[in-house]
């Protein structure tokens, strides 16, 4: 295990290294212990990039799994050392929070597939001695979470307190729930769904070609040719985030307001502030996302389907699961819209598992499990603390 | 005035020519007859090209002016010249339908800033000999009307018995009733807006950079280097294409059902049938559509605002209107919801024009307007039976 190291990567190429040497904690796994993918391939070796916040106490039964979304990483509750900004869920995780890591012992690992130091297509492929690219093999959300499985074994964790996510992150607790269930005592799939809809499947291939159709992409194999496909990579960003947030969030935020002036230009600059402010989401994600990593995870989401595991029936997934569970959804999130969130709810009432579920009224689409939420706040709180009471969990250690 | 030739193109250099020298009527204005742009330019020499339907009656009396929508043009209702497929509203328009070419004298002109005949940026800057490209000046919705005026008067005719048009389309018939009042009888705006919402401003621009990422486009000056921008307009049609469309309806066409075979092939082929339905939408749109063209007139579609001009009240455009005014929205459309014809159809109450509104219960989102809908042609042929009546129009010569 390396010890985590919070120092700041101050360059491209020290991003480019946060896939073999992050600024995380790190498990290596070796060719003994391979990871056995869905794609029918034994990776190895392999390694796990991980943050932990809390302690661990004697009993090992306050552990609590994070899982993170298509874009985010283990820096849940940390500057990020490639973007020096916030954890992505501070709000959610920290001392006092509705996470409490004066109570629980937070696990992030960052997913097999990602680029910040869990391995994936930016990682060095020891047969070549340079990055994976496409070599990589397509890997799975069940093969996410098989890959933490291994890493809660090695932590000497056997059951998890509970698992949260939002989103690909949500999708990682239902996969939890239905290859685990003994191993999770509650769990919080937030804006999430059993299988990926079709027009979120249309939204990622667009992605994907973006990224493709940029020269600079070289088949994935940019690395060794010292160009990017920072343009393609920007523009799967740019639609992305719109199905992020909502036609009412937009509208709230932007309007039809000019940038820095009264009336259009006529010309092809952005003279709308919410064309200005997507070209810099997409200018900002580049500098800290590999673009073979969009298509691996955005791939991984779009083969999502709980239902095809288990004879077409998601609710035989849950089947005898003592797992208590909290849904939630969001009234403006379009991606993953309420529905999908009370098909997981009927599924759960139909395999019998103890289920609450709220829908949030918010204007602010599906990013709202990210932002600032008081009643997400409140449930999660809540259910957990109910959660901890039925365990019997003693705090500290 | 060009006689017609319906004759096909046969290759991409056929294709180009259409800018210049389409398969269409077409009228010539010299520099005496400049088009004035919102833009503070006047456009001289320029043209428009058009086809027609039916036959204008003795009083000329029974006009429709039929404006078509962003990746539109004039072939309503003939084979198209490129494509050599069925206009893209023969459904609509012809002998017995309900704009019935029997009765109704139907004039479809290519809009300004676009590819198929009217003056745009791929036609022929007689400056330099080559296609304007990014010279050419921005347009705007109202500079698309203006040149319809132009076409009208050269046609002699005074008024339109009615003009109807969706999405795109439904812009160009409010900004006609808007800036021409007494020469508009009635009118059908479809799935439209009386201005761009933030979303959809967003949604184009991530189109526009898509192109513009493209290095084939080289700055819009991809005529004179024999390169082609495909790919990057590809993504920008792939993405728009999921707008026009439900997410219940793609659901319906494609679920999650995999292309030629039953398992996934974990590669980033176009697995899921919706993948590949989507690849085929962007490269078969690049066949006929010149990608600077995509970016003017998404471009106008942004700066579309009605109440701009009226002092921030969209009522005050109808004041005094005496059009008789048919709103139609459908269920399933989140890029034109519901509520953006209600503000039309609130707008036009206010300033006392007659009006009715139909929303269409459908799951086949913005795009419905352009398919098989009984109800929407029942309620068209109804409006317009009934605003012939009170137009004491006669029909034939």
């Amino acid at each position: 295990m390396v010890e985590a190291d919070f120092s700041v990567a101050s360059d491209a190429a020290d991003r480019a290294r946060e896939a073999d040497i992050p600024h995380s904690l790190v498990v290596r796994f070796g060719m003994d212990r391979p990871l056995r993918l869905d794609a029918g391939i034994d990776l190895a070796p392999f390694q796990i990039a991980y943050q932990t916040y809390g302690t661990l106490n004697a009993e090992r039964s306050n552990a609590v799994l994070v899982c993170h979304a298509l874009t985010g990483d283990q820096h849940v509750a940390n500057l990020h050392p490639v973007t020096q900004k916030a954890g992505w869920w501070e709000t959610m995780v920290g001392p006092g929070r509705p996470i409490d890591t004066q109570r629980y012992f937070v696990i992030s690992p960052n997913v097999v597939g990602g680029c910040m130091g869990t391995t994936g297509p930016a990682s060095t492929n020891p047969a070549t001695g340079m990055p994976w690219g496409l070599d990589f093999p397509v890997i799975t959300i069940r093969d996410m979470v098989r890959a933490q499985a291994m890493l809660l074994d090695h932590l000497g964790i056997a059951s998890l307190f509970s698992i949260a996510g939002g989103s690909m992150g949500g999708m990682q607790v239902l996969q939890w729930c239905a290859s685990y269930p003994r191993r999770v005592f509650s769990a919080l799939p937030l804006a999430t769904s059993t299988r990926h809809s079709a027009q979120n499947i249309a939204f990622h291939e667009v992605g994907r070609q973006a990224v493709m159709a940029d020269p600079e992409w070289r088949q994935g194999r940019y690395f060794g040719e010292s160009t990017s496909p920072r343009r393609g990579l920007a523009v799967a960003r740019m639609g992305a985030h719109i199905t992020y947030l909502s036609d009412a969030a937009l509208h709230r935020k932007f309007g039809r307001k000019f940038q820095d002036r009264e009336n259009p230009t006529f010309s092809f600059d952005a003279d709308f502030e919410v064309e200005s402010y997507l070209r810099h989401q997409g200018s900002s994600f580049v500098e800290r996302f590999d673009a073979n990593s969009y298509l691996y995870l955005t791939r991984a989401m779009d083969y999502f389907d709980l239902a095809a595991d288990y004879n077409g029936v998601v609710a035989n997934a849950f089947r005898g699961a003592e797992t208590r569970f909290c849904v939630v959804s969001f009234t403006s999130d379009w991606l993953f819209p309420t529905p999908e969130s009370r098909a997981i709810v009927h599924a759960l009432n139909a395999s019998g598992a103890r289920v609450s579920f709220a829908e949030i009224v918010t204007d602010k689409g599906h990013d709202a499990f990210l932002l600032e939420e008081p009643e997400l706040f409140a449930i999660v709180r809540g259910f957990l603390d109910g959660a901890a009471k039925a365990r019997g969990l003693k705090i500290g250690k």
